[in-house]
């Protein structure tokens, strides 16, 4: 991916170089990719103020320690639990004793769901008590729970073919992981796919790199017409014994205790702040990251490092005295875990005012020591933004990479507007994702430090720019 | 430690060559390093055949296999349990199956200690339940459990500064992980340090290089004289979070309720089995790992791992009909979490041949990739090892490390008796240890393969040797 990448961007160059204002003649940028590319450079000792004041001044270690406040103050924050409440009114108040503007909070309404008690334990061939989790909006089973046989699977082929031995069944799926994007897929149409061939429940071995016994939860989806059956993760070390013990020819029996339970939806709101823009302050470049979490852990990792660098991206700029001319608007989502309610409500309000959105950013894949920026967008925004993040050749993390993820910008850039999203070590996160192991004890603070930093950069530049980043 | 080594090891064979005879004249050995050197480097196509075997031919993945076999049938082995009993009867069966040689057991009282139902969970400054294990032979808490404010300290300097604040505290100790042998007093002295000072129980930060929120569980020493107070390991993360708040200013209030207990001692035994040796049978190399585990995973890393491929390295050496001239013994010590208690009984019925043990092996490091040997003997010994070790060249493991490590092997190396141990990667090791972890998921088949073959190797060469290994 990465030479394939540096070879297209090479020809982009050359076509820029070559061809001049005919490349971005289109509308929207008057201007050759020479003259941008200028305008760029003059950025740099901004850049290297905003670097040093997060990285080695009095901002350092900041976003580490606002943090760490509110994680221990709240702990995780489940959409319609109090906890997510509590977080939105601290960083209301938060936000606005730092001197930021606008800050509002937009109404938004949210799943509730609870866990409630759960337990699972292997019946035969021995007993042994398993640690699950619940998948989000899954049902509960009744109180006296589920007990049947398991049909242990590694793929949703094997399922197929054995679609006959599932009936009255608890499915298990030991599927390998393969990448997040990918294997997540068991764990969001797990229980679609076994109900749909007469099993009682389904058991998803969690969806991680990496496992200490530890089980990673997440949404998952019923489908209309398909019956609901209860259905959690477990962990990799059960669903790799089971699938062995099933290999020897084992009889496995497990008895599924669930009291999961979905509530009428709960008043929540998206948190937004803002420095406005001194020359255009109706466009926008947006940065943000999701400020609920799932009810394990802290929410510390997904994703209290993702909307704390992206508050400290405006505490930075602000601090140093700038103001771009493009309005910085900073969000804090609520609800991405329950698939993105929050932002799909800000979009929906917001999205009449399309055509003035530069750039959106979301960090929601750690903040690690980043490894780059991953962009989408078009060539021409492409070569831009891979020449603002030249500015960082001081930490030395210039890359910019293809597809930007995010569920909160996606709506975005699925309509067409440049978005961002921050890469670091992805097993790292995918270790600790969803699982009682989000807490602080991941975080680094001077890796912070340094993501908030290019967040900050980049951002400011696009924002204060002459032109709006150019679409396709 | 390395290059310390190489340096002395390499003065030790200017050292030989020089002076022949005289060195190795201490009354065991007749020979010149020279000739002994040569002697080892005769068994060049038998290392090349016992590693052809375990990692090529037909052994392969067998000590994977047979060990998942054995723990997915049984679980963990805690001292006094039915299931450490049952695990005894199958091996009993298993090395008889395989056609060892005096095959037995030899009665041991072990411990027998439980858990029970166990919870922690702090009640202010925020509800939260903590994951906790009871640390072995802590009493228990009264039923309705141990309601006390959290004293958080980070080392026992700390607490012995801050004694006149721990008078009816929860002692909370957040130490940093340095190494094992050194952090692990934490766990072994921490409720003694902290009833001296008047406190009701304490919390110790798991002992682990790297934490997913597990506790890591191990045993624990009441000193006479000091009251017994209940004390449980705590994840790294809610160590470092009470650590954080407490820091914060906060008032921590901890509700800890133990279950734990201990019962009159249990019947146990050794497991043994031997190829007998062909010219001196009465002469001893011992090949050892423990059978019993905590109560928590699987037990197959600890010691699962050790014992397996100490059996595999009999199995090899007979499959080739290969008998050396000493005897080789294989021992699955019972109670070794317990501090040892079936390798101190089998030293009390066994020391009186101890002029006859030429070397005692025990891996009990995990069976992952070797690095190689650690080993204790006198300078001729090692030097010796050096050579044995090179017969692992087609394998490229072939170092040897100082201070050989395993509880059940210690009493003879305190005795004087030569003694050698798996080497690999700790940190990894210490990630699982004694944690819901230490499962098959972390064991690596091919990696046994390699570590049977190493193990094999040295023992089998050891054995064979004309001469025993020279002590100091
Ligand atoms: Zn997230
Ligand atoms: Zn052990």
């Amino acid at each position: 991916m990465k030479s394939l990448l540096f070879t297209f961007v090479g020809v982009v160059h050359l076509l820029c170089l070559s061809s001049g204002k005919a490349i971005y003649g289109n509308g929207i940028s008057q201007r050759t990719f020479q003259e941008i590319k200028e305008e760029i450079a003059t950025y740099g000792d901004v850049a290297k103020a905003i670097i040093n004041h997060a990285i080695y001044g009095k901002a350092q270690n900041r976003s580490y320690e606002r943090l760490a406040l509110l994680v221990y103050a709240v702990g995780p924050r489940l959409s319609g639990s109090k906890s997510l409440e509590k977080a939105i009114q601290i960083m209301y108040q938060n936000l606005r004793e730092d001197g930021l503007e606008n800050v509002h909070l937009e109404p938004v309404k949210i799943p509730h769901w609870e866990r409630g008690e759960e337990s699972a334990v292997m019946l035969e061939p021995r007993i042994h008590k398993m640690a699950i989790f619940g998948l989000g909006s899954s049902i509960g089973t009744p109180p006296e729970g589920i007990t049947a046989e398991a049909l242990v699977v590694t793929s949703f082929n094997e399922l197929q073919r054995r679609a006959p031995e599932a009936r009255g069944k608890i499915v298990v799926y030991n599927q390998p992981y393969v990448n997040y994007s990918t294997t997540v897929l068991y764990r969001v149409r797990g229980a679609v796919e076994a109900a749909k061939v007469g099993a009682v429940a389904s058991l998803i071995r969690s969806v991680t790199s990496f496992s200490i016994y530890s089980p990673h939860t997440g949404i998952q989806e019923y489908q209309d017409g398909v019956p609901k059956i209860p259905t959690a993760c477990i962990t990799v070390e059960d669903a790799e014994m089971m699938s062995g013990m099933a290999s020897h020819g084992a009889r496995i029996v497990i008895q599924l205790k669930m009291g999961a339970k979905s509530y009428p939806d709960a008043d929540s709101f998206n948190t937004v702040a803002e420095i406005i823009g001194s020359k255009y302050p109706e466009q926008v470049v947006l940065v943000s990251g999701h400020l609920d979490s799932w009810d394990v852990g802290q929410g510390a990792m997904d994703d209290g490092g993702g909307a704390f660098i992206s508050w400290e991206a405006l505490s930075l700029i602000k601090d140093l005295g700038l103001r771009p001319k493009r309005t910085l608007r900073l969000v804090l989502w609520t609800a991405e875990e329950q698939g993105g309610i929050g932002a799909f409500q800000y979009y929906q309000l917001h999205k009449a005012n399309i055509s003035n959105y530069s750039l959106v950013m979301e960090s929601d894949l750690g903040t690690f020591l980043p490894s780059g920026l991953q962009f989408t967008g078009s060539d021409k925004a492409r070569a831009i933004m891979e020449e603002v993040m030249r500015l960082l050749q001081p930490i030395n993390i210039t890359q910019v990479f293809r597809n930007a993820e995010g569920t909160d910008i996606n709506y975005w850039i699925q309509a067409g507007v440049p978005g961002a999203s921050l890469l670091d070590d992805l097993f790292k996160y995918f270790s600790f994702h969803h699982s009682h192991g989000d807490t602080m004890t991941v975080m680094d603070p001077k890796e912070m430090n340094i993501a908030a930093a290019l967040w900050a950069v980049v951002s400011y530049v696009v924002a204060d720019m002459e032109e709006m980043l150019p679409r396709s």
